[in-house]
């Protein structure tokens, strides 16, 4: 068994931090486009949870991380590891409570989000390899005692991101079927913890890139994979390796992963801007992608949700994805 | 006293129409860029009408329309007279019910919408100047007895606009101000008889282009004026004659009209896209733009509520606009 979150510890989580993150829309996509890709009786529910604070799902997690750190562990201040969504939310966490925080990013991340970053008044520390990062990160543990708030891994991160899978069943409320991208595996180990607790028949479909598909590998493998191959232009999707709490969760809970093309996402980030006016990076048309892609005929008939589970991207970065003129 | 839809029509409408729209999100907007611009005691929902089926608030006066035709007036199907947002609503309208379309639009209108148009059925009759639109649409009605949906004028029309308000004001329960963007003032005729009705002090601003100020014109002169002069970049607000319903309607319930001019829409679009990840027509920026604007001092520590009130428009023309490399 895993140490998935009880649902009871979901709907806690969620009162808990309900003061610095929102209750993201559920909305039914329709488009021409849509219903002629997937046939007029397979109905879509989104969750928007690009909408959420920061721009991503990540703050339920860290701000549920933080709520649980003592005064003691609260004045030594706080750290993380991240190109992204997780360095935004934790910095934005770090400010909701007054904290010290110091994210450590690769020297490649997307300036769009580095300045997100500063602008939540984190201290910014750039490091150009993995062991740079590792490294990094692990002198901020050991030489000011900041505790690490974890990307994806841990009890009260599960707890977090398993209040979108608690909102997700309340607000569409016959789901069948529910697609939730991974990157480390922390949102879909939360969510797939809520959906089979409140509807074991509920499937739960995971999703990464082909060109990240460190979950996949893992589940072959039987074990969380400790190094990942990542070439994905999927960032937020592309985690370099898994732990052990998520996997067991994901292997207990979730029906199948899939992956999809970096070109699968693109299409669909199109088709997300022209049918919804949402610009989305590419993890958050992941799910979609692997709805029209291989799980189209798994999903044909059903109400599917679907999950953006977040966006920030920059103008000219999607431009560059999307191609256009 | 103008004819001005009760609360009794526009929750009824709201039941009739219902199969047909989607009740589309109210959610609170947060961004280090807007607390800045507007201070940190100004709390800003808003609705996501962009959201709604065929991307606009559209559908729901035309929907509401169709339903009130007789049998016999349906026989001999519908037409409307539009550049974009009402000509795919008044389309999609025909459709779900089975109506036959005809669809007058300007030789000029942006491909995107037009394709929109006839992906749901509709038949594009185009004219190359004002005289020739209403001199199409006006043959239509005669020798083919096909009813006009009027895109901003009509107790249905204004029943249907109304159930938007109803529902900002429900969702958004505490609104103080809300900001409704006019083109030829349909929806603000609806919106504001509910605000109105529910809560008598919640003000209730208007927003027209400089370079399309009809309605400012319109109350200046003290009756709906039949010509404007229209150089915005915000088609969709850019209504080339107003009529005397909307104008009564808006000439007792909206508190001011004020004018923003491009530029300003311009630069929401870019905020919105930062920090919402939402590509809008300019007409779907201009209400934040008026808050951040013209309207900054007057709602400043209030809970205001800005419509989004719909987008049509193709990554190219935002791109355009928006001026990103």
């Amino acid at each position: 068994m895993s140490a998935r979150p009880s649902l009871d510890q979901i709907r806690a989580c969620s009162n808990l931090i309900s003061d610095h993150v929102i209750r993201t829309p559920t909305v039914p996509y329709y488009g021409e486009d849509l219903t002629n890709l997937l046939g007029p009786k397979t109905r879509v529910s989104l969750k928007l949870e690009l909408l959420q604070r920061t721009g991503s799902f990540k703050p339920r997690g860290a701000i549920n991380v933080v709520l649980h750190l003592s005064e003691e562990e609260k004045s030594r201040g706080i750290t993380a590891l991240s190109a992204g969504n997780h360095a935004i939310a934790t910095a934005y966490a770090a400010r909701a409570f007054g904290l010290s925080v110091k994210v450590v990013m690769p020297i490649t991340a997307n300036p769009f989000r580095v300045a997100r970053c500063q602008a939540l008044g984190a201290e910014i520390i750039f490091a150009d390899d993995m062991d740079g990062l590792f490294g990094a990160v692990e002198k901020l543990q050991q030489e000011e005692g900041r505790v690490m708030v974890h990307p994806f891994e841990g009890p009260h991160t599960f707890a977090g991101t398993g209040t979108v899978g608690l909102e997700f069943m309340e607000d569409a409320k016959d789901l069948e079927a529910v697609i939730v991208p991974i990157g480390g595996g922390g949102l879909i180990s939360g969510i797939s913890s809520a959906v089979k607790q409140i509807n074991p028949n509920c499937k739960v479909y995971g999703v990464e890139p082909e060109l990240a598909r460190g979950m996949s590998d893992s589940l072959a493998a039987g074990k969380a994979i400790e190094k990942v191959a990542i070439s994905s232009i999927a960032d937020s999707l592309s985690a370099p390796f898994h732990t052990s709490g998520a996997f067991e969760i994901i292997r207990e809970n979730v029906d199948e992963v899939v992956t999809i093309s970096d070109s699968e996402m693109v299409s669909c980030m199109k088709l997300m801007f022209t049918d919804l006016k949402l610009a989305v990076e590419p993890a958050g048309a992941s799910a979609l992608a692997a709805l029209l892609g291989p799980l189209r005929d798994r999903c044909a008939g059903k109400h599917v949700g679907v999950l953006v589970c977040g966006t920030n991207i920059d103008q000219t970065t999607y431009q560059k994805f999307t191609g256009s003129a």
